[in-house]
């Protein structure tokens, strides 16, 4: 497809760039219609080629770890990098599962015959080309190569510069693997060699990729957002909110914030503010705060909170800051609201539309907050930790989606295709 | 909704767009909740404050007039822009007709109850707030009100500034008509005091505008996708392709390329280019040729083309501009290919992706045609014309799309919204 928007090019690093988006487009057009079994056999042969490289792959990975530990990067990260056999397998067996996964390609979405005899069918294509960024995370370029590949697309990659000795040996592997089943290697390739240049050249490959998804912090979202030319699905910064009512079940909220806090901290569907009723707050806070100091939470409260707080729990007092904050670390911002109202309020003005939840047991509560408050997920009486791909029953996922604009929440298989119009006449003419 | 994204005010209209926008997403709150009842009704009182307020409209509507005859306004554009009072009562009639479509909001697109009980539905809820940029048609101000207000959505317009004195009034009656039935004025509003520094200061209202559609020429469109950091849904530039196969029903293939060039020619679903299967031209192009110039249509062809053309039919040779040109006049460009995969890699390398047709009785040429080309709409013996969502009975619509995210050709009602995620529990947390 062309475009009268594409973008000069500025240097030999958009040239290169262009030049493998151009490629990935014609390897996407063998993929498009191929068939599932087609699909599926790659996926477990790309496994295969995977498990057998498990040697190379962490040498390696064996060189990122060393430069990112000569880096100072955080053992956090570290850990995200870090490749070992078990890992290996489990990256492997993740692209077993995509192929027992129904093929979303060719699923008819509507379809009719018109009163003038037309017939209409809207079917479920692929995009042509995802482009993927996202960070230091060996695993997500598996993830998204697998995802990519059942879906019909081909895929450009841009992974962490850490990551990238790791990377440019996996897609070695995936892409050789592919050739060996017969498929074009360029469905998987990667932009990493021209490093930040490169990542802006992908964000503004005008009509050769379809849709760009970033995964990654607020920073390199925000980056991509202002960068790019081509369509954008936001993924992932998540400020969640836990609503506890006035009526809600003490042990029920108990057990939720603990999970939401801290089942998984570093994660975008984990709690990062508690707001409580107030007709709530002096039989539920003081128990909680103990409970959260307990796991090693270290709670931002307003002043109502603070002074509900057992001696010796680790507090500070919250500011606006807070309520704006993703932690991703054990700490809480906690307020006492008047009501509902202020507790909707309270989600609006702070919300990044991923899930919000609410504990209640009070129906009419529970369905005001579920029509007023905007996210991708709105929860009642659960953990927000369910919004996941996995957890809801959606197979895999290549991202959360935070925005309106075609996917919101978690985006699997079907999020990666679009659709075409296929009519059907005998020679229909427009009145 | 917040977010770490939101542009720095710069001057004054931006602060002042902002505010429009801020009041907008605030007046969304109220419309969300509604019931189609209340929005039905609201739309057949838009549609009665018009018609009362016809002499007022036409007044303004006389000055834009006035000052596009003096700047030279084409008359084509004056035509669009013209009102009268059939137009005006026209345009009120879309909003009756709006009111008796179903409610896209509140649909349940899916639902389950997982194995661990919780209880899954996605629902369809309105966007919030959709920003539309358009050039000078007084009516797509009215359908834009009207389809936002349906589906539960708050809008913020940008006319072009021809229309502005039209469209200042239109906007005036229809927010005092919302007033009139107990809603918010500000669910319908315009930028267009702030002229082109508005229009820039709404396509970067993060946060405050969910979706921003631009309706226009591929300029506009340009500006919008440089420019815009909100989500965007291009629209319309339609450089679509007839292939008449060897195998094609002559008299078909005349009917539908007559249509499609002729009935209509500055739209975008109309043919630019001609493509004729080389078995095919001796028998079909002259008196295709003479037929389009009994029509008024010249033709741009290469040089199997011109060899065809009967004397004195009004022909140029093709370049590779004729390719990439949508004409929107009577001017069509004119190939003779080899073989359905000529054609099929002609419409690749041209087609903006909007509507692209096939003329054949040979089965598989058909399904490869659709199979391979990769559009919004392909048409199988039938006029490309029919990319339109009236003629598809997909009910009003607000453009086609020519992307691939959220809307793929004509967006309707359900376009303009999207979908949450609502999950109950009964103190569910993640194991």
């Amino acid at each position: 497809m062309t475009t009268s928007l594409e973008q000069p090019v500025q240097d030999d690093t958009d040239a290169a760039v262009l030049a493998v988006a151009t490629r990935a487009r014609e390897a996407s057009r063998a993929l498009a219609t191929a068939t599932r079994a087609t699909k599926d056999d790659a996926l477990r042969a790309l496994a295969d080629a995977l498990v057998a490289a498990t040697d190379r792959i962490l040498a390696a990975n064996a060189t990122d770890l060393e430069r990112g530990r000569a880096n100072g990067m955080s053992p956090g990260l570290l850990d995200r990098l870090a490749l070992t056999p078990e890992r290996v397998h489990a990256i492997a067996e993740a692209l077993r599962e995509l192929a027992v996964l129904p093929d979303p390609v060719g699923e008819v979405v509507r379809g009719s015959t018109l009163p003038n005899g037309l017939r209409l069918r809207q079917l479920r294509v692929p995009m042509g080309v995802v482009g993927m960024i996202y960070e230091a995370r060996p695993n997500v370029t598996v993830d998204a190569a697998g995802l990519a590949l059942k879906s019909g697309n081909a895929v450009v990659l841009r992974g962490g510069s850490a990551a990238a000795a790791s990377n440019e040996v996996i897609v070695d592997v995936l892409a050789q693997a592919l050739v060996g089943r017969g498929l074009p290697g360029e469905l998987v390739q990667s932009v990493d060699a021209w490093g930040r240049d490169g990542a802006v050249a992908l964000m503004r490959a005008r009509g050769l990729v379809d849709v760009l998804v970033p995964r990654g912090g607020a920073d390199l979202i925000a980056t991509v957002v202002r960068e790019a030319t081509v369509p954008v699905i936001e993924t992932g910064v998540g400020n969640c909110h836990l609503y506890v009512d006035a009526t809600a079940d003490r042990a029920d909220a108990l057990a939720i914030l603990l999970n939401a806090k801290t089942q998984r901290v570093g994660v975008c569907n984990a709690v990062e503010t508690l707001l409580v009723h107030r007709d709530a707050a002096d039989d539920f806070l003081p128990s909680a705060l103990a409970a959260l100091a307990a796991a090693g939470v270290t709670v931002h409260g307003d002043e109502a909170t603070l002074r509900r707080a057992p001696l010796g729990t680790p507090t500070v007092p919250a500011t606006d800051e807070d309520w704006g904050t993703e932690y991703l670390s054990l700490d809480l911002a906690v307020r006492v609201v008047d009501d509902l109202d202020a507790a909707i309020a309270h989600v609006r003005r702070w919300s990044t539309g991923h899930t919000e939840a609410i504990v209640t047991q009070d129906l009419r509560a529970s369905e005001r907050f579920v029509a007023e408050v905007d996210a991708a997920a709105v929860i009642v009486n659960a953990s927000t930790r369910f919004t996941d791909g996995g957890q809801l029953g959606l197979g895999a996922e290549i991202g959360i989606s935070t925005q309106k604009l075609h996917a919101r929440g978690p985006m699997g298989l079907a999020e990666l295709t679009t659709t075409k119009w296929v009519v059907h006449g005998d020679g229909h003419v427009r009145p």
